[in-house]
């Protein structure tokens, strides 16, 4: 797995002339640390007497920021593999038309698949964007700020999906799957991006930050 | 180091009842990511035939972008450790007026130096921008969504090092630091946002991205 890698080795990997890992593993990574920043806001306001009133409210919040940090970090891991998939289907033999009619639709099915992943990421950094919302209305002040940076990282993990999502649709034939596909993820960017703003606001408000 | 552990273990930590590592913390991870994603890019441009005429560019580049993504990793690492400091100073002794008043100096002291590695933090990520927006225009097209993942990244770090600096300087009361320090900030913060808005626009130029 990717992230039995040390976040020094992960990095190097990224970095590498290999084209997985790449922006897909990013995204899980990103939205991951989102995920994580939701729960560091969630233990510190916890069993706190000033959020008391809350704290039932937080432990909810925890509970799904935890298992959204395991999904991800999944997802960083299933978004390079499926793209070896697809890298396998371009190695195929292309000599005759059948090799190459075979080659072809390997392709197009790797890719398919390929999209999933960051579909499925796109939809679990939405999730994390509403939860990192609620951590920074209702969770300790003292750690706005974190509560800020799992934003802002949950926000970069939405949009390097989103890319990624696009890239591989430029690349698939089949309409039908790419105007669904599409939809999708146009849908999951509104309702991130919508919540990322909601949440922003209360975070320079708190702050008195005039960026 | 943070960038020994794996990084399951790294969001665990991140995820946990302490206060650091944190958001800081995370900044640098967001910002080494987006280097590593510049240098990606750059390394599955360099030696293609189509792109001969950038490879001399595109070294610089992964020669920036390779320092610049150790670089950050000390940085996430510099930024647990500083913000130790701050709390060691919040549990010295305050029983007579003489420790309030050492206290209250440790913890501004502290307070201070742990401003400058969010400033750094975000002086790193301007560069990583800058390098990302040559990577996304003049590298490989066909890894400009990688690219676009490292705009992201970075931007993420940036501003996520923003809100740090901001936090800190809350609760600073030494009025020529803070004014000097918020200058700084936004300084940088201007410089990378426009890095970032032009690299973007690039990416989805290239991409037939609606969003």
């Amino acid at each position: 797995m990717l992230s039995d890698l040390s976040v020094r080795e992960f990095l190097d990997e990224l970095a590498g002339a290999s084209a997985a890992p790449g922006g897909g593993s990013a995204a899980g990574l990103a939205g991951g640390q989102g995920a994580a920043l939701v729960s560091m806001v969630c233990e510190l306001t916890i069993g706190r007497k000033k959020y008391a009133d809350v704290a039932a409210e937080m432990q909810a919040v925890l509970t799904q920021a935890r298992s959204l940090q395991q999904l991800l970090l999944e997802l960083m891991d299933r978004d390079a593999r499926s793209y070896d998939a697809v890298m396998a289907a371009y190695s195929l033999p292309k000599g005759s038309p059948e090799q190459k009619a075979a080659r072809s639709a390997a392709i197009q099915q790797g890719l398919k698949g390929a999209t999933e992943v960051p579909v499925q990421t796109l939809a679990a950094c939405v999730q994390v964007l509403e939860l990192a919302k609620v951590a920074v209305a209702k969770g300790n002040i003292n750690v706005v700020s974190d509560g800020g940076a799992g934003v802002l990282a949950a926000y970069a993990g939405l949009m390097t999906a989103a890319i990624n999502v696009r890239i591989n649709l430029n690349a698939i034939v089949d309409e039908v799957f790419v105007q669904e596909q599409e939809a999708k993820m146009r849908a999951l960017v509104s309702a991130g991006q919508a919540a990322r703003d909601q949440a922003w606001q209360i975070v320079r408000d708190k702050l008195g930050l005039a960026l």
